[in-house]
């Protein structure tokens, strides 16, 4: 580790070090690193939701491992927008880090601070970094820019290092005619070009979409196409974050004097937060309390609600099942999903649009009419990002691989030398040599930790693995009690299944039985030992169960000695 | 039930009745009835295979109670194409209905002639129906018509009954320029229309999907275009039953010199029928032998294989793995994933795509470069399918509810009127009166069981809710031996837990223990009984468990009474 200097200083030769940590599958969404000397700050802090086959994980944050050995050289958290992805980790990861600051915008300290609150991290001081606005940091000096994406106040961070500055997107998109009207801040971006740019770690999430992504005042364009007209209740669903969406319903809404109830406990905090800060507008009379509902015409009432992912505990989906303590889907009904199906979540967004026309709505969705956009950027805008800020060397982050692979390929496309592109998974550090050259180092301990119930890092993969083995074919518990003395069974052994069959059969029974006996009267040599007796068992019975059933259910042996 | 006449004709005031039976999400996909009087013919036999949460289940095949219970009506299996979702239900199905003849054409008998073999279903002729002939069957006279789709001879079934021709399309789309010359039968489709058609069954799994479907031809421009130039192999993924899309994998290496190995169980074995009978056509030097690879120089070879989808065990994820025996990703290969990603396989997909990447391969795949082409019609053709057959009836098939209710929109704008119009679910019969009118019948048993292991339907509900609940919180296993005496404790509890927690902390494990033996020593009323005592236990434990960890684990207390 690099000593500092008297005057605190790194030494010359000091190397810079970005590290991507964290995540599943994308890389460099949950958290980067950029360090130099002693000194470390760390942009965003996020969460991924379990992928599949993380049985009973309620959440995965990321590995913090290499920041927890390096923890008084932590100077910041800066917080680039208040999405789960971004923020959801904090409550985790700051109590290990007591007194260091979290930087972030207006509305992401609003949305941030029941997060505070409920986990009560008082240790950690929530400061304003404004779009525009600058904080000084050790060694660095971070400075935030104004950028488009699908929850207002999002912004980049351009971290001015002694090597150079280092441009980090965040999540973007670049809308020229944003519904809260603030731009992109495209006159910075250039700035930064201007003044040159030693790194730039950009957005991947649409880079294999060509073309523009549409501006988002496109979807209020599509909610008055669809609620034109019509005599019964409309009700749409999207992301509860999206501020920006949810002011377009009330816009539409408005445009045919419709009133509007906000439903679903994140929304409505959203949209309450939102309101008192200013970044959401609507007459005062326009909002209906939830619980007066049915005092308002079909045709004048619009409902905002949760559940456009097809999550089977938000308002969709129990609207659709009647399910739900305040709507009821009736015919006449209007329905507008508004978001296109993350991978993964298709089937429970297809079994929700199903149950609502069953319902007897007319529903509008993303295969057969869109009322969403993207938050993220497409090719053309990742090009113009690329060339407004013309780094020397380029991170492509936020994506699968396969995606950073898509952007690396635009930057070379416009002209960022080949090898200067750097396509990496987390825990690779990218070290910057005062020369302006860059090399891979060597690799970090990064990866995640499971949040399952109140624990977090105590669900492992031995822990999965067997979840994974119950769920596939079930267990077999057989208790056997064994005389201490002469080690003969002591009554018949008892049997318990789950999630096998759903009744053993007289003749399995019996065979399993016939085996478990032949365990125990055939002892191998240490048999004395319980567990070569438990492990006898097991294989035996194992090896027949698969004859007879072609399954593998878990087989669990439990020797008492009386 | 409909007393038969002496002459076997069904009297005056006989009802049709059509019921789609079986099936997942999906609606008349697997199975299709068509009863009239004493004598019921059965078109397609598929299977499913699970959905998300189905643990451990191999396949789904219908529920054929209705079926078993009107054995002696059944006159025949008529098969529409040999795909697994058509022909997959076959072994499950047939021993119940021994000496009915199955028909298909010959390319469907092929593919089947393995299947019935492995599962010894020799009471079950298998007998030609091919395209543009017919066959009595009863009171029926059934008439395959060609049709396109992505495997070739594929058929839809004209039933004339005496009520009216009920036309069946199977899975189809309007190819103008098929790989194998072979159109679709527009001109009997247009002679039942002129005829008459009281009822169309329509394929709707691409009715949400404006305009036409492109042609299959399309694909093999799109592999020449990517093979063109390249120095390295070149491995291609696709559907090992698209004998088409092989074809033009053959064609295209042809193109350039290449020769082409064919890997993977299933496509090695259809590529050999296919080309036995000469569905699939190739020099005889083209196909080389996959353990003779290696002599073939890299820009000499194609690689066909299977695991488009990214199935974990596929050739393609084990190539990219490098888990594979024969092929081996290398820097150099180009790989074409020759598919789109099903729903719900979008993650696997594109974990194997990362995989190739990482390994060094350059990746052609369906977000940046479609090599793929729908067998199913869009909009367009739909709409032409429902103007061809002129049919007075409709009932969309093939597809989501969802998809139901867009084709029914379809059809009610080319002019079927709505009240013809039925969106029903699989076990809802539709009923045609001798005037040519029709109804909604009272719904039929229906349903799907589970194929798991060796057994079918033995798996049922309650296994299946026992793997979640086991898959989501693990098991917690307490064994403990009273005095059946006195009914005290004889030694400590025996605790056993997988899938909980990594470790069971001595805290946790000395407050379980409290816990029970609290349970036992405060017995109810009537803790004499061990199915009381069990319930107390697991009461207490449940309840401190949940308090402790928020985690719900299964807890399985068994008692042994010594």
């Amino acid at each position: 580790m690099t000593i500092a200097r008297d005057n605190g200083a790194a030494p010359d030769g000091t190397i810079l070090r970005i590290i991507p940590l964290g995540g599943v599958g994308e890389i460099g969404k949950n958290m980067t690193v950029i360090e130099y000397g002693n000194d470390i700050v760390v942009i965003d802090a996020g969460l991924m939701f379990p992928e599949e086959g993380m049985f009973g994980i309620d959440l995965v944050v990321p590995d913090v491992t290499y920041l927890r050995e390096r923890k008084e050289m932590v100077r910041a958290f800066l917080i680039t927008h208040a999405h789960e992805d971004h923020v959801g980790g904090l409550p985790y990861v700051l109590p290990t880090f007591p007194g260091v600051p979290v930087y972030a915008s207006t509305l992401a300290r609003g949305l941030l601070g029941n997060k505070i609150k409920e986990h009560k991290l008082r240790n950690n001081p929530l400061l304003a970094l404004e779009a525009g606005g600058s904080v000084e940091l050790g060694p660095f000096t971070a400075t935030a820019f104004r950028i488009g994406h699908s929850i207002p106040d999002a912004m980049g961070i351009c971290l001015r290092t002694p090597l150079g500055n280092i441009v980090h997107t965040g999540d973007f998109k670049f809308d020229h005619t944003p519904v809260d009207g603030k731009l992109s801040d495209f006159h910075m971006l250039a700035g930064f070009g201007a003044e040159g740019v030693l790194c730039l770690m950009s957005d991947s999430t649409r880079a294999e979409n060509p073309g523009y992504t549409p501006s988002e005042r496109t979807v209020g364009e599509a909610f008055r196409e669809m609620m034109e007209g019509l005599d019964g209740r409309v009700i749409v669903a999207t992301f509860a974050s999206n501020i920006a969406r949810i002011q377009q319903v009330f816009d539409a809404a408005e445009t045919f004097g419709r009133s509007v109830a906000v439903i679903g406990r994140s929304m409505e905090q959203n949209t309450r937060i939102a309101s008192e800060l200013g970044y959401l507008r609507y007459p005062a009379t326009q909002l209906v309390p939830k619980d007066r509902i049915r005092d308002v015409p079909d045709d004048k009432l619009v409902i905002a609600t949760t559940g456009a992912q097809g999550e089977p505990m938000a308002g969709l989906a129990r609207m659709a099942n009647r399910d739900h303590r305040y709507v009821e889907i009736q015919a006449g009904d209007t329905v507008i999903v508004s978001a296109s199906p993350i991978p993964g979540n298709e089937e429970m967004v297809g079994r929700t649009i199903d149950n609502l026309f069953k319902a007897g709505a007319n529903v509008y969705y993303h295969a057969i009419r869109r009322a969403h956009v993207s938050g993220h950027g497409s090719q053309e805008e990742l090009k113009l990002m690329l060339n407004l800020t013309k780094p020397r060397h380029f991170i492509p982050i936020h994506g699968e691989f396969r995606m950073l692979v898509q952007h690396g390929r635009l930057a070379a496309e416009v002209g960022v030398a080949p090898e200067n592109i750097f396509i990496i998974e987390n825990g690779q550090p990218i070290e910057f040599l005062p020369d302006g050259s860059a090399r891979r180092g060597a690799r970090v301990e990064s990866g995640y930790v499971f949040v399952d119930g109140l624990s977090v890092g105590e669900v492992g993969d031995v822990v999965l693995r067997d979840r994974r083995a119950l769920a596939s074919d079930g267990m077999f518990l057989v208790v056997v009690t064994v005389d201490k003395q002469t080690g003969n069974l002591v009554g018949p052994p008892e049997i318990v299944t789950r999630g096998f069959v759903a009744e053993v059969d007289a003749a399995l029974l019996a065979g399993a039985i016939d085996r478990i006996s032949r365990s125990i009267e055939n002892p191998g040599e240490h048999t004395s030992e319980i567990g070569l007796l438990k492990a006898q068992i097991k294989d035996g019975l194992s090896q027949y169960l698969y004859e007879r059933t072609k399954r593998r259910p878990m087989v669990l042996p439990v020797v008492m000695e009386v």
